[in-house]
């Protein structure tokens, strides 16, 4: 799709079919205003690249929610810890601009860190609330440089509608505090967590895990199907949540940060069904450390 | 002047001409859509009310530059620390209303506390650079709880420009840095110190002033010119900052924060004329912390 304002695009070759392409705020803003001049909507995706169809995923359902979609390409330093995955987080920007375009995005924004971050750069974002517990206390960096860069994209794209997986429930809800906190004027969308046929979550970190590896990833996942379905029959809780781990322990992932049921809403921990709860884990395989969380119905 | 949107406005009766006040961002945001629907432009000057000339300086510099000005009266309570004047701050909703009218100004946004953070708020912003220092470092508090305040005021109004005093300038380089930082797509314009014919600046603090700490309240303002006077024409930086600090105490100022020549844009510590320079002196007379500036100009 050609653009309507005066940004400067530019056409990766590897997007079949062709992907326009922008770098700065100035050329962002410039096709995004020409679209809300039209009278159309337009969505955002955020994503790090290594982009799989759980991205895909959140990119048709912004083309059922808005006219337009863009979507973002950036790995953001200020999320990740110095002994953290930044340098070897998966990187291939002509492959995720075809996959893109495959799945209707009308336009990626890839900027570089630089202009993201210039020199003087000095101001940081705090969230409480959802923030704390479980990834946030394994990865204190995270949110804050969640919130910062997501702000960021926010503000530069001044999207309507801006979609996230809920595979990564936390940083959701993360999300959504700030920005009902900042008032921020998009509307955030979550949208469930897409699996492999064998229930494995996707994740650009499943890339890190090796063949065997991955056979016996997908027991976070039954792991956590099995806790939130006795839970629900009245197991008692922290008998539930010991089977998860011994379970996860015994499919060979060599530590557990957490698995721990929260308030679906909140985050806040709880020991009772009366509301919507989530059943939250994290465990490392390998290399990768996964994350994955399913439901639980309040009881009735 | 009516409100185009749907906003519920109401009408001050101490305001003479009728001036709409709103007090929700929804009736907020429906104002300014409208003006934007119409192609019209909107400046924003927040302020903590208590409102005086420089305040109505800032609304008569909105109209000139943008087609319609909205005031902002938020005594906000994020940037006082305990122990500050939160609670004695001066409030006059009526007398500011129709100051804001005679103004010029369009439209009073006058928020609660609670709808401003409500139960649950859980997010902070933390600006470095230019708030380290000076009024940074003796109220710690304040220029995080300017950033959190501000932002939601620009995001909430959506303004194409706000207004500040130079007066509170280091306040005036801390919104400036966030907001390119955040890149909030508001354009930050400063306005000179507005006067008492004496020299004292303008400051609703004033009001904390007894008759006779009222007439010697100038000497701050008479400190700094005179230094800058001695630093342009030579003297050596910190026999002419001494010099300061000896007439403002023999003024009666019971203590002393600062008087510090700092770089007119990042706010650094120099110690040479190479770059414009500002000088910057906070000081306690009686019950009223004062604050002021002057520029310094480089030398060629």
């Amino acid at each position: 799709m050609p653009t309507e304002g005066a940004a400067q695009t530019e056409t990766l070759p590897g997007a079949r079919p062709a992907l326009p392409v922008v770098r700065t705020v100035g050329d962002l803003r410039a096709q995004v205003s020409a679209w809300h001049a039209a009278g159309k909507t337009v969505a955002l995706v955020p994503t790090m690249g290594a982009l799989h169809e759980g991205h895909l995923a959140l990119v048709r359902r912004g083309r059922e929610l808005a006219d337009h979609v863009v979507a973002s390409v950036f790995v953001n330093p200020t999320q990740f810890a110095p002994h953290e995955d930044f340098d070897k987080y998966p990187r291939d920007e002509a492959g995720d601009a075809a996959k893109l375009a495959s799945a209707g995005c009308d336009l990626l924004y890839a900027p570089t860190v630089r202009s993201m971050y210039p020199e003087g750069f000095a101001t940081s974002i705090s969230v409480g609330g959802p923030s704390q517990g479980l990834c946030g206390f394994f990865r204190p960096q995270m949110f804050g440089g969640v919130a910062l860069v997501v702000s960021k994209l926010f503000l530069q794209a001044q999207p309507d509608i801006a979609i996230f997986g809920e595979k990564d429930y936390q940083q959701l809800l993360v999300i959504r505090r700030f920005v009902r906190d900042l008032d921020i004027p998009v509307r955030v969308e979550g949208l469930p967590t897409v699996r492999e046929a064998d229930g494995l979550a996707l994740s650009s970190r499943n890339a890190y895990l090796s063949r065997e590896e991955r056979e016996r990833a997908p027991q976070l996942h039954v792991a956590l199907v099995e806790a939130a379905a006795q839970i629900a029959r009245g197991v008692e809780l922290g008998i539930a949540l010991d089977a998860a781990r011994m379970r996860i322990a015994a499919a060979g992932f060599s530590s557990i940060d957490y698995v721990e049921l929260r308030d679906a809403e909140t985050l806040e921990p709880v020991d009772s069904l009366t509301r919507p709860a989530r059943l939250l884990a994290a465990a490392w395989l390998g290399k990768a450390r996964l994350i994955d969380n399913v439901p639980v119905p309040p009881t009735a």
